[in-house]
Parts: structure tokens; C-alpha cells; sequence
């Protein structure tokens, strides 16, 4: 009978849900929405109907399912609070194990298990250590060491986002403190960035909502003050991943999410002021753009329960 | 037959040896010179000579051996380099395996062993995931994640001495960058600091060579500009300790080194500016002095062998 591995990625509007064979091929993908009403109670019985559903039309058994859930995570899979869903702290591994009957089921934090997945099929292959940065809304980090994500002590491990990268007039962040890299290196906090300072004789005068891939877009075509705002973006994320190389000392660098859609321009001014920022023996990393997109939460948590 | 494990720690001028039993007691503990001539041939030779030497007295079997040594080091006992010594890149592992005939060898690096040996048996005890930061000459820092020294994949894993903590006119450091903790946080970053500013009005005005220790009593018998200073230090220490946590969240952080016999007012500033740069979840973790002293290398270099 042919036997199956489901690898889900839990977001706050939709779950995306991927069947894989034993071997790791993807079988098929699909989605359902996230039912956040109710403190999120429906939302692990809906993936798991959902998943059954699947079982049931092609025939077979699930041997594993691996999780990805946006917020802090212990090793151990009981999540500790997730606002988004209203979750407070309890076993989701055990729930799921429970609730489908499959015994190898594993579930780690989104920003983590999208990094496993960069390094098993996306542009971390080949290494064992890597640190992801995903730039989105917020900036989200992942750290794999010797092929296991670091969680840490209380799952924050890799809260790369909320390193404190400016001391002079920071800007306060979500999380409370001021001056965290997610208000310089997100989408948004390059579009305040841009905001602030605008000047008459850039392009970004005329936009009516500037938006990172702007100025992104704007530096390329060889907009002064559009290459400004993206050299203080590379600056703030450069030392940024130079403090976590001076701590976990990675192969290489995935940088992912929707403001890597700007392509080698991230990958140039980051690793520059990378370099001009880490210690002799951590210079020279590799740098690479993400490769799977939104498909890294499946691939990295259906790696967990795979092999 | 009695069996012992050897704990050794070698340092610039002098190596360290720990002789345990095989519930890790230590039984006793002597020095020999580190001969760093001749491009330091005949350091691990001395150091064989002299556990056999022990051996022979007492008896019995050496069944492991676990080792420190100042450098980068791989996972597998491999140095990459030592300026100190003038080692190039070899494998101490299999060479102080094939010299003494044991099996059981562990090599790392010396501020990674000394981090493990606090966890086991000073400050650290009770915790499986600490980070040590070592206050001497230069600042060191040792990383112990579930049980297991982080030492990344090129062996720099845990250099936090070198994460840059200062952008504006930042000092020259070492190892050839800019700003690193290195030269705000050790005893002679310490000193430098008081006495570029040193002001008539303090206690300082009139030692003929300011010491670390000077500070840090100036500012316990109430020296305005010693507290100063000692300010300074406890912000830079705090931000990096912060950046660390955000990357590796540890259960606590140990604090050693000759400049941490200040005592507790080195713990209280730290935590207070590590709270002041730490997002929510990562506040409030365990701050230690360090307990061992110069024994932490020999306790966590047979700790690497030993269980």
C-alpha cells in the first residue's frame, strides 16, 4: 500500500498543505483557510480533515506530518502562546498525534522549519548550517545547525528580527523595544525609511504609496536617493547576520520573503556590509536568494518527519 | 586496575592538567610550561610525557583524554591554526590518540570547554544550554546548546569578543576590525576607556597604572567617573549578550575571567542593560559569576570525554 507524508505550513490567512512520497518528491499541494474565530480551536481538526480527505482519494496510509506554526516553539512541539491564533501553551504534536493516529508527527516554528526546507531542496543545499532571514512584513529568522534547527531554550532561538541594530533615535518595534532590525529590514521599515527622509529629486516624490519593491526598483535604475535608503537596509542587516555568524558560525546565508523579490541587489549590499562587519574568520560566507518561496514551510516541515 | 580521565588545558605560557576518576572526581591537578619554540613541536609530546609520568605513579589506565586548546577548532579535533603556538592545521585529536595509544580523545577550543565546564560543575550547574563569556585580556565566549558546545562550522562559533558593539569612531581591535566588544569589555578595553576620558575629579586621577580592578572599586566606593565607566562596559556587554541570546536563547549566561572577580556589580550591570536590549520573551535569563576559576578547562575538557 503506498505510504504518505503530509508537510503543512500554518499561516495566519491560510494553511498550505503538501503530499510527498516516501522518497521526498511533492505529490501534490494544496490549501484551506486559516479559521482563526473561537481561539483557533478549528484550526488543527480542520487540517486534519483536510488531510484525511486526501488519504482517503488516492488510498494508503500517512506515516508522518511535520508542522509549521508561527510563533515559539519548544523541541518538543507544544507552542508556547501564537497571539495570531489565540493559542495559549499546549502539546500540538500531541494533539495531532491524537487526533490522526499517526505517531511520527513534529512540528517547529514557521521562520525555522522554512530554513530546513531551504537547506534540504532550496538554495541552502549542500550545507548543514545555514541561517535564513525572511523579509516580509516583519523580518523572521531561522537557524539550522548540523542539519537541526535551533530552537532554543524557550523557542526564540533565531528572533533575528529583533536584534537591536540602531542606538541613536530608534524606532520603536511590535515588540516593544526600540531600534530592532525588523524596523530597518522588513518591507515596511524600508517604506518608513524611505518615507522620512524623501527628497524632491528622487522618484519615490511621485509615488503615491511607495512600496519596498519602489525603491528597490528605483536604486536599480540608478535613483540617488532610492540607493540611499538601500544601502541603510544592507548596512542594518548586514551587522545584523554578522553578530549571529560571530554566534553560530554558518556555511551560508538564505535570504527569503517578499522583499527578496528585488533579486542580487539584496544579496550584493547585504554581503558587503557583511563583510566590512564580521571578524576575519567569518568573512567571505556565502550569500544566496531564497528558491522556494511560499513552498519552503512544506518541504522544511515534511523534512522533519522524513528520513 | 584504576582507570582515570585527563583533563587538559593548555595555555599561552603554561598547561593545565586535571587527573579524574571515573565518576569525574578530580584526584589532582598540576601545571607544566606550554613550549611554544619550534613552532610549538614539542607542546602535545610534553604533555603526553607528563600524564604517562602521573600514570606510572598512580598505576592503572588512562581511558580518555579531553582537551583545550586556544584556536579555532573543528568538530572532529582538527586546529585551524594557532598563532600562538605557530600550529598550523592538523588533527590534535588523532595525534594525541596515536602518541598515547587512548582512544577516547576530544579536542575543542578553550573558551567552549570552559563554558562546558561551568555547565557541569560551577555556576552553570543545572542548566543544559548555557553561554560563557570570559573577561580577561580579550573576551572569550563559549556556547552550550542541550549538552553540546556550538562551534560552527568553521570552528568560529561563540567569538563574541568580535561582535562589533560601537559605530561611531569605534577602536581598532586585534583581530584587525573596528569596534568589537573585544576592546570595550576586557580588562585592557576597560582601562583604555578610563583613562581616554580620565577627569581630575576622580580617584583614578591619581594611580600611576589604572587597572580593570581600580575601576570597578572606584565605582563601588562611589567615584562618579568610575561608575561611568563601569556603565559603559555593562551597556556594551548587555547589547552583545542581547545580540547572542536572539540567536542561541540560552537558560543563562556565566560570566568569567580575571576581570569578573570585581564580583556582583559586573552581574548587575550586565543584566541591566541586557534587559534594556532583549525583546520580551528573552528577558530576565540567569546571570552568573563563574565558579571554577582556571579549573573550568580541565573540568569540561574530561567532561567531553567522560559519560
Amino acid at each position: 500500500m503506498a505510504t504518505y507524508y503530509v508537510g503543512v505550513d500554518v499561516g495566519g490567512t491560510t494553511v498550505k498543505l503538501g503530499l510527498f512520497s516516501d522518497t521526498g518528491q511533492l505529490l501534490e499541494k494544496w490549501e484551506i483557510p486559516t479559521r482563526t474565530e473561537e481561539e483557533g480551536k478549528y484550526i488543527l481538526t480542520d487540517i486534519v480533515d483536510s488531510i484525511e480527505e486526501k488519504r482517503a482519494e488516492r488510498g494508503g496510509n500517512i506515516k508522518g506530518i511535520g508542522m509549521g506554526i508561527p510563533g515559539p516553539m519548544t523541541d518538543d512541539g507544544v507552542v508556547l502562546k501564537c497571539a495570531n491564533f489565540g493559542w495559549g501553551v499546549f502539546s500540538v504534536k500531541n494533539t495531532l498525534a491524537d487526533l490522526t493516529g499517526v505517531g511520527n508527527v513534529k512540528v517547529g516554528n514557521d521562520a525555522n522549519v522554512a530554513a530546513l526546507g531551504e537547506m534540504w531542496k532550496g538554495s541552502g543545499r549542500g550545507h548543514d548550517s545555514i541561517v535564513m532571514v525572511t523579509l516580509g512584513t516583519g523580518v523572521g529568522g531561522g537557524i539550522i545547525q548540523k542539519g537541526k534547527v535551533l530552537t532554543g531554550s524557550t523557542g526564540a532561538g533565531g528572533e533575528i528580527g529583533h536584534i537591536k541594530v540602531e542606538f541613536n533615535n530608534p524606532v520603536t518595534c511590535g515588540c516593544g523595544n526600540k531600534g530592532c532590525l525588523e524596523q530597518y529590514a522588513s518591507a515596511t521599515g524600508i517604506v518608513r525609511m524611505a518615507k522620512e527622509s524623501l527628497r524632491e529629486d528622487s522618484v519615490l516624490a511621485a509615488c503615491e504609496n511607495i512600496t519596498a519593491k519602489d525603491v528597490f526598483d528605483g536604486a536599480k535604475a540608478g535613483d540617488v536617493y532610492c540607493r540611499e535608503i538601500v544601502e541603510r537596509f544592507g548596512r542594518y542587516l548586514g551587522i545584523a547576520l554578522s553578530n549571529v555568524a560571530h554566534v553560530v558560525d554558518p556555511e551560508a546565508f538564505v535570504i527569503g520573503g517578499g522583499v527578496s523579490a528585488a533579486g542580487p541587489i539584496i544579496t550584493d549590499v547585504v554581503e558587503k556590509y557583511y563583510n566590512e562587519n564580521a571578524m576575519y574568520a567569518l568573512k567571505d560566507k556565502e550569500f544566496h536568494l531564497a528558491e522556494l518561496g511560499n513552498d519552503a514551510g512544506i518541504y522544511g516541515a515534511v523534512r522533519m518527519v522524513l528520513f
